[in-house]
């Protein structure tokens, strides 16, 4: 039931000419995340790597500290759904140090989630309450950034079968991969990829290069502060509270990063070799 | 302030040449979106057609009627995000009319609401109580769905300026189009041009077809069907679980809609002249 891809039947029409081929087609599932047996979150998201996303969802989101984390297990039983249980692989539980204590009110955290993030102005203050901003350094040669593409491509395999996924992928700055997910949601992406860092301890990622397929929003840029990550860069276009948000940050925000070409929208002293 | 771009000077590297050009981004900002007095959702959007969004997003997640929304307007005081007061544009009020109840437990929905969509089993359970499955019928060319794609890419303005937006439009299945409306969240896209629809009266839309930009997800077709939408079709990939629902729902979904081609994923019977 799991995997990242299915297979369907799928009718193809192509200048009327009509055939029954076999698609492929992109996992969506609920996953339920539990913190200390409470269920905190539900995200729509692509099967796999689910305790790195239940980690990073936690952590990127400032509900836990990364070094409070105990245990990360696929188990318990669904305390939302009304009469439909969840499928035990979609629910993971995450425990914490004895002693330790979620660092947000959770219910206060629900509330300020959307469908489509969190609340802008808000989580702005917030963050820069409970973050510090990103530190100055380190530098990075605009072709190392541009290397970092072509590396990824091959590498998105659910993408390359479905065409449905959004990835995301950390690198250090001397262009070499540290590890790169895929999901439906962008934001699942970078949840498992930041999530990895945090089970494999090598937070914080100060470092690092945090790379999206796709468009750069806000909380992405948000969640690879957390995780103090200075240099974001997307294949699309950045969205202007991203500008704002990682320009307040001492972020690197680059977008259109494709082929030998970008566009720096804020930290640019940090891309060298122009 | 409220305006769908802004202009911002960006450093743009091109094989290692180095200018400062003027970039046009999509603006995000977060929208607070009130029910009676009380604080609801917020979500983050473009600003432009926040009347349309609130209608739209109480509507197709199932809290009120269409036809219990007596008031819309952009107005009160951010009841969410702490000591920083958003700004009256970015707070929309939906008032019922007197004796009208929202249809869902606000609260419960906040919880199974998550920063990528909804509860999947949970609400794929309760929208199958709250709402038909989809009429059968009607029909429609396989040369009109493929004359959408041609008249949506000239309107999508936002998008063009920036490439940083999504869209969805509605069209009639004779292909004339009653609305296209653009977001940075691809929910949000759907939730205006429903909210178009349920301002002007148009609902329910059960002889119309949207489309949407990108990849459809399983909230995109729910929202759809809320609407009685029987035909989704997309630009790009469906996630399974989009798949699932909309033949559970007895709608017709449709991927890879470009040039003369797509791929029917369920509910083929209703595209003719394939």
């Amino acid at each position: 039931m799991n995997d990242s891809t299915v297979e369907r039947t799928v009718t193809k029409v192509d200048a009327g000419q009509v055939s029954e081929v076999q698609d492929t087609i992109a996992v969506e599932e609920p996953c339920e995340i539990h913190l200390c047996g409470e269920a905190v979150a539900v995200t729509m998201r692509t099967p796999g790597n689910d305790l790195e996303l239940a980690a990073g969802f936690l952590f990127t989101e400032g509900i836990v500290g990364a070094e409070d984390v105990a245990t990360i297990n696929h188990c318990g039983n669904s305390v939302v759904g009304g009469d439909e249980e969840l499928h035990p692989e979609n629910i993971v539980e995450v425990g914490l140090i004895p002693g330790r204590n979620p660092r947000r009110d959770v219910r206060r955290h629900f509330f300020a989630s959307s469908s489509c993030g969190i609340c802008g102005k808000a989580s702005i203050e917030a963050i820069h309450v409970n973050t510090a901003m990103a530190a100055d350094g380190p530098s990075i040669s605009s072709m190392v950034l541009t290397s970092m593409m072509d590396q990824l491509e091959p590498r998105q395999n659910v993408f390359a079968a479905t065409g449905g996924l959004h990835a995301a992928a950390i690198f250090n700055v001397a262009g070499e991969l540290l590890v790169v997910r895929e999901d439906v949601g962008r934001h699942n992406a970078v949840d498992k990829a930041i999530g990895y860092a945090l089970i494999e301890e090598c937070l914080p990622l100060d470092a690092n290069v945090l790379i999206v397929s796709g468009r750069t929003s806000f909380e992405i840029v948000q969640k690879a502060l957390v995780a103090q990550i200075p240099i974001v860069a997307g294949v699309s276009a950045a969205s202007s509270l991203a500008v704002e948000f990682a320009a307040q940050s001492n972020m690197t925000l680059v977008g259109f990063l494709r082929d030998s070409k970008m566009n720096v929208y804020t930290g640019a002293e940090r891309v060298i070799g122009k």
